[in-house]
C-alpha cells in the first residue's frame, strides 16, 4: 500500500493527513501557525508533524493547498493575506525534508481537483468548482486537467464584477460576486437588514446574539417559510445564476459543482440560480451543463491537496 | 508545396481561399448563398468552387468557419441565424466531395486560431481573442490549443452580462457585453444620442445621412477632439475593461488580442480599458496579461479556417 500526504493550510492552521489509495484519511493532525515567528520555523515543525503521521509508511507525494496567491510552477506563496506571508518558497522549504515529490497549489485548486477525482465521473472533461465559503473561490478542470493559467491565478471567480456600483470588496473593486454570495458579505447584509428592523424569524436570534446569525440559520429560517430569508437566498441564487451564466457562455462546461458552507442552502440557491440561467435564448451551452451541490466532504481540501 | 483550403462562411456568402505553407492566400473566390434553395444545392456548388481554386494542387485539408452555433465534433451547424440554417451536417456534406480531411468550426474560433498561429509567439500558451464586430465573439487558446468546451460553444464572450438592467440583447437577456461594445448596438446608441441633439461634430454627417454613422467616423471624430465621441469610446473601453477583467481573473491568460472593425479605434478603447482593468488590488493576473489590437488581417477568418 502506498500513501500520499495532504496539507490544507487555512487562515491560522494547517491540517495534515495521510491519505490512502482509496482517498481515505488514515491519520491526521493539525498545527497552528501561532508561536512560529517565521515561515522557516513553522515549516520545520510542519515537516516534523508530517514525519509523525507518515511513521515509516510508503509515501509517494506530498501536496499542500494554501489560501492565497500561489505560484504553482515555482512553489511559492506570493501573498497569503490570512497568514501575513509574502514570497515564501514553501514547496522548497518542505522539499528539503523529504525524498518524495512536494507540490504547492492554491486551496481552491486543491479542492476542485479533490472533488473532480472523488465525486465526478471520468466522462466529465470540463468542470468548474465554486467554493462558497467566507469568500468565493473557484477551480477549473479543462480537458480533464486542472487549469492554472499564466501565473497560477486562474479561477478567481469571486472577483467577477456583478454590478460595478455594488458594495466595496476587499479587492478594491465594487460589486464582486463574493460581495453578494460570500458568507462574509451575506451575513453582514443580513445583520444590517435585521438592525434596520426587517420582519423575520431571525429577529429574536439577532436580538439575543447578533454573532449567532449564520448561513445555516438563514437556511433554517427559509425552510420555515420566513419570507425575508427566502428573499435573501433568491438574491444569492440569482446573482450566482448571472455569474455562472457568464462562465457557461465562456467555458461551456459539462458540470458546475458548488461546495463550501453557503452551498449547503441547496435548493434555496439552486432554484433561483437555474431560473436566471435559463432566461436567455442561446440554449446549447446552458442545456449542456449540470449544476450540483458537492456531497458533504469536510476534508476535500486536504484530500485534494494529496492528489495534486 | 502543399496547400490548405479555408472557407469563411459569413452572413450571406462564403469566401473561399487556397492558402500556402506561409499562410498566404494564393487564389480566392466567393459564393453567395442566394439562389441556392437548400444547403445541399449550395454545398454542391461550393465544392465546385473549391475544386476550381484547387485546380489539381496538392491540398491536405479544408477548414470551414461559420457564424453560428456549431457542433465541432459532429461537423454540424446547429443554428446559423444569418443563414437561416438548422441542423445542417455541413462537414459531411462537403467531405463527400474530397479525399482530404474537412473540418467545421465556429468563425470566432477560426479567427482566434488564425491570429494565434500567425501573429502570436509560441511562448504564449493562454490567449483570448475578442472579435469586436457587429456583435462580439471570442475564441480561447488554452495550453496552446483551441478550447471548445462541452458542445463547441465556448468563447461566447459577447453574452457575458455587464448590467442586468441594461439594453435588451438579441439573445433575450439584458446588458450583454455586445449591447455596449458591439457595432450594432454602439451605432444605434450614437444615432439615438444624435437624434436627441447631443453636441458633436457628427451632427452634420448625421443630418445629411444617418446611415453614414460608423465606428470609423466615431473614431475620427474622437481624434478631432469631439468630446461626445471621446466619451462614447471611454464607455466602450470601460465596459470592455470590466468584462476582460472578469476573464483575466478566471482565465489568467498571457494575452488578450482584440480584432474586428470596432477594435480599430485602438487607443481610444485601450486606454480606458486598461484604466478599468487596473483598478483592483489583486494584481498578479492583471500584471501578467498583455492587451493588444491585432494587426490588420482582413482574411484572418479564412486563413484561420484553413489552419483548423
Amino acid at each position: 500500500m502506498t500513501y500520499r500526504v495532504g496539507i490544507d493550510f487555512g487562515g491560522t492552521s494547517a491540517k495534515v493527513g495521510l491519505v490512502d489509495n482509496k482517498n481515505r484519511i488514515v491519520v491526521s493532525s493539525s498545527l497552528s501557525t501561532e508561536g512560529f515567528p517565521t515561515p522557516h520555523t513553522f515549516t520545520r515543525k510542519l515537516a516534523g508533524v508530517c514525519r509523525e503521521i507518515i511513521n515509516g509508511k510508503n509515501v509517494k507525494s506530498l501536496g499542500i493547498g494554501v489560501a492565497g496567491d500561489i505560484d504553482f510552477d515555482r512553489g511559492l506563496i506570493r501573498v497569503s493575506p490570512n497568514l501575513g506571508w509574502k514570497n515564501v518558497p514553501l514547496r522548497n522549504l518542505m522539499q528539503r525534508y523529504f525524498r518524495f515529490r512536494v507540490v504547492l497549489d492554491n486551496d481552491a485548486n486543491a479542492a476542485a481537483w479533490g472533488l473532480y477525482k472523488t465525486q465526478v465521473g471520468k466522462h466529465v472533461k470540463n468542470m468548474i468548482a465554486v467554493t462558497l465559503g467566507t469568500g468565493i473561490g473557484g477551480g477549473l478542470i479543462l480537458n480533464g486537467q486542472l487549469y492554472r493559467g499564466a501565473t497560477g491565478s486562474a479561477g478567481e471567480i469571486g472577483h467577477m464584477t456583478i454590478d460595478e456600483r455594488g458594495r466595496r470588496c476587499n479587492c478594491g473593486n465594487r460589486g464582486c460576486l463574493e460581495t453578494y454570495a460570500g458568507a462574509f458579505h451575506l451575513i453582514r447584509r443580513v445583520k444590517e437588514d435585521l438592525a434596520n428592523g426587517v420582519q423575520s424569524l431571525l429577529q429574536s436570534v439577532y436580538k439575543k446574539d447578533p454573532q449567532a446569525i449564520s448561513p445555516l440559520l438563514l437556511s433554517q429560517a427559509a425552510r420555515h417559510g420566513d419570507r425575508y430569508a427566502i428573499s435573501v437566498w433568491n438574491d444569492v441564487g440569482h446573482v450566482l445564476g448571472l455569474a455562472l451564466g457568464n462562465l457557461v457562455y465562456v467555458f461551456n462546461p459539462e458540470l458546475i459543482i458548488l461546495t463550501g458552507g453557503v452551498s449547503q442552502a441547496g435548493d434555496l440557491i439552486l432554484e433561483p440560480l437555474k431560473k436566471t440561467l435559463h432566461r436567455g435564448t442561446f440554449k446549447t451551452p446552458i442545456n449542456a451543463v449540470r449544476i450540483q451541490i458537492a456531497r458533504n466532504a469536510p476534508h476535500i481540501g486536504l484530500i485534494g491537496a494529496s492528489l495534486l
